[in-house]
């Protein structure tokens, strides 16, 4: 299995079938051009419908039988009534594997997709053909240049994910990138009536480009497999996990999206927390815990620094880190010295959380308080908070933004403990352009970014517990 | 002190004391020009700076006693220790009001800061003169034409605001604005050393121009005051309450920041359910709460109908509905045909979560599953929910944002249930613009709009509870 995903990931040669230049049938086309730009040889990039022709500078095949040479992977749009005769070209061709864009399967509920699906699985395990799917977007691999998004990035990273929904699969990745992470693999799975879940998690957990794995699963239909290979993988490195459908409604809903028998909630809990992963609730909380994983050595403990400016704003963080299972002990008396002999009491905050009003108009000040407070040993880790309006007066204040974020990794360099930044009160389409640009800034220099203090002391809280568990 | 704090709100004539024209004092001036622009009468706005002069087309009188006629209300931003003084002119001028952004008083928890302050209240209440602050941002009124900040709007709207945070103060307002959210007053009244949150409580429940108070508090120097007030205000008007400092690092934060008795947590919890107030744990969420009391008609009930784009969104909102302790009962046979007559099985799902995928690429679709969804007796409510990257081939694609946006608006006046639209995933800031866009069209024509599904239930069950118990 694992040699058979591998192959999968590096094909030698891609076919797209269902690829219309019929503007209401987008889909062909819109799965063709990512592979086309990703860099895949397009030589060996065959889009196939019955009427030929020639599509975005390429030769259309009639069907994946008539494409010369070797055809590793198949994806397909086409109608799934379609699907068992385009299985049985794939067989006869030697198609490693098809990734099914197609729904209209088992998720539909009904006995014809049921059986529709029961066919393609009986076809492909005859003829020697996996499937990813169906119902799915399948694979974005920037070393294999396989991508199902055209913004997606060419270059490969260091996170796998698996996802049984589609959609998820675009914002998860979109949003974790935002963030300066990269892929390693990432496959939407759908249905996965014959690679599943399970398999794809167990690919991960051995591939050496994967450093840490991230989650998206519905339901399983092996769930004593899924668990075992679950924490065989939580051993081999972090699996951040978000369990879709846990309550009742939302475990209905999961059997009419991708067909699958989620379980009981308390079951799935109870076997979560066992397995030694690290789960999560929504797919920000997943980007936050991998920026996490990936940007900050795990702290020694949860007691944390906050450093940052605004009153009211350091009253929330302190609730929000407490909340989160941080601890705000206060500040010792000679490290309050040290910041009273730059910093004026007069609006400011000192005994942790610190607001070092200096900071508004001094990014050097601001530096110097996070050294200060960094050296101090009973402090584990330092989260430093901006507000996109930090200088009240004039909001959306990019520039003072961007210098704040020079401050935190110019720390970054010279202290000896973990330090987060989180930039938070977004308000404004220009006031988040100056966080992105900021932000972009901070993970090309290695420091974390959160959207808030809130979000940034419950990814630490759970990467802290996570390696206490080690 | 109604009365009194009538008199402030709209004051006849208005002094700025501390105005410089050194680029590194800058606040003064940026007291200032808020006042100007907020259309105040330039003839009764007084600079003041000892050493006189001209500041923004104005004349600056070196004191409050030199200027011409009555003087209402000063606002200071010269160093504490000059306030005294400052204190005895305006007593000895008759003005009505003095509010401090000065900081330097109790808050820093020094002898010469509390003594400072307790100086400053004997002076004024001997001399008749009422105090807002220190350590505030003071008095945000449209009616009045008064304002501390550039950018906050000059109409006036339905929702009274008290914070004992500045920072806060701008956040809030800010982000509310954002949402189509429109002030009566807000006041940022820091240290509270005169008239504290308890008055401007009360003094709000009695408020015409006033339909919804929003709190943001830290402490409160006469508890049973402050409760009996804010039972009395819960009756009177939906009274929504942040309560910063709850945890045990967040109440020792609250005494450097406003000096204030935070009490213990537990205290407060028991104290607020009791009381009637809505409680909310952030910002946010105190903006969610403000647009559903004021866009939406509280549901009859905790049926919710969850209508969208994208199965694992769908999943997520089932999930993020029912933990808020909203419902999503199974569709009934009929509406799920009724549905079935123009929107294909194929990747769609029916139950309730309802993804009718039909929408992607169709608004009139999406408008007449709303419809008919809406027009089945087992649903109080509807959320819509719409992601920023809805068609996933085309991120940040504003054009369909917008198109949904507007069957949406077109629904909401023909159902007779309150409807909520979510508009999620947001990424890029081009994704951002989009969503402000689409969500000003939607405020304007009276259609609430979140950012996610789960800060839509949250909002919408505590409305419907705070509907339940009145």
């Amino acid at each position: 299995m694992l040699h058979d995903l591998d192959q999968i990931f590096q094909p030698r040669s891609v076919a797209v079938v269902g690829v219309s230049s019929d503007p209401f049938k987008p889909y062909g086309q819109m799965l063709l051009v990512p592979i086309l730009q990703s860099g895949f040889d397009k030589e060996r990039i065959y889009p196939i419908n019955p009427k030929g022709g020639e599509t975005l500078g390429l030769k259309v095949y009639p069907s994946v039988k008539d494409v010369p040479g070797p055809l590793d992977y198949v994806i397909t749009t086409i109608n799934a009534r379609l699907t068992a005769q385009l299985m049985e070209d794939c067989v006869a061709k030697g198609v490693k594997a098809v990734s099914l864009f197609t729904a209209g399967f088992s998720e539909t509920g009904t006995e014809e997709g049921r059986q529709l699906e029961a066919e393609l699985v009986k076809i492909a395990r005859q003829g020697g053909v996996r499937i990813i799917g169906p119902n799915c977007m399948g694979i974005y691999c920037p070393s294999g240049r396989l991508s199902f998004a055209f913004d997606f990035p060419h270059e490969k990273g260091q996170v796998g994910f698996i996802s049984q929904s589609g959609g998820n699969s675009f914002y998860f990745v979109r949003a974790a990138v935002n963030r300066g992470i990269r892929f390693s693999k990432a496959v939407s799975y759908g249905n996965a009536c014959d690679i599943n879940e399970t398999d794809l998690l167990e690919y991960l957990s051995h591939d050496p480009e994967t450093k840490v794995i991230t989650v998206y699963v519905e339901g399983t239909r092996d769930g004593v497999r899924f668990f075992r290979v679950l924490r065989e993988a939580a051993k081999a490195k972090p699996v951040i996990v978000l369990k879709g459908g846990v309550t009742e409604g939302g475990s209905r809903a999961t059997a009419t999206h991708t067909g699958s028998l989620a379980g009981s909630s308390a079951h799935w809990d109870a076997l979560l927390k066992q397995s030694g992963a690290i789960r999560v609730y929504d797919l920000d909380e997943m980007v936050d815990v991998a920026v996490s994983l990936l940007y900050m050595r795990a702290p020694k403990g949860r007691n944390v620094a906050v450093i940052g400016i605004g009153g009211g704003a350091s009253v929330q963080a302190t609730d929000d880190c407490e909340r989160a299972g941080l601890y705000l002990p206060a500040l010792a008396e000679d490290i309050r010295g040290q910041l009273l002999t730059f910093i004026p009491e007069q609006g400011s905050m000192f005994r942790n959380p610190i607001d070092a009003q200096i900071g508004a108009m001094d990014p050097e000040g601001f530096a110097r308080t996070i050294r200060i407070v960094a050296s101090w040993d009973k402090i584990d880790v330092v989260i430093a908070h901006i507000a996109s309006g930090i200088t009240p007066f004039v909001p959306d204040d990019a520039g003072m933004l961007n210098r704040m974020a020079g401050a935190a990794i110019q720390c970054s360099q010279q202290i000896d403990k973990p330090i987060a930044l989180a930039m938070h009160s977004i308000v404004s389409a220009q006031g988040w352009q100056g966080v992105l640009e900021a932000q972009r800034r901070c993970y090309e220099a290695g420091v974390p970014v959160f959207h808030s203090v809130g979000k940034a002391a419950s990814a630490i809280s759970k990467h802290f517990q996570y390696q206490q568990q080690q």
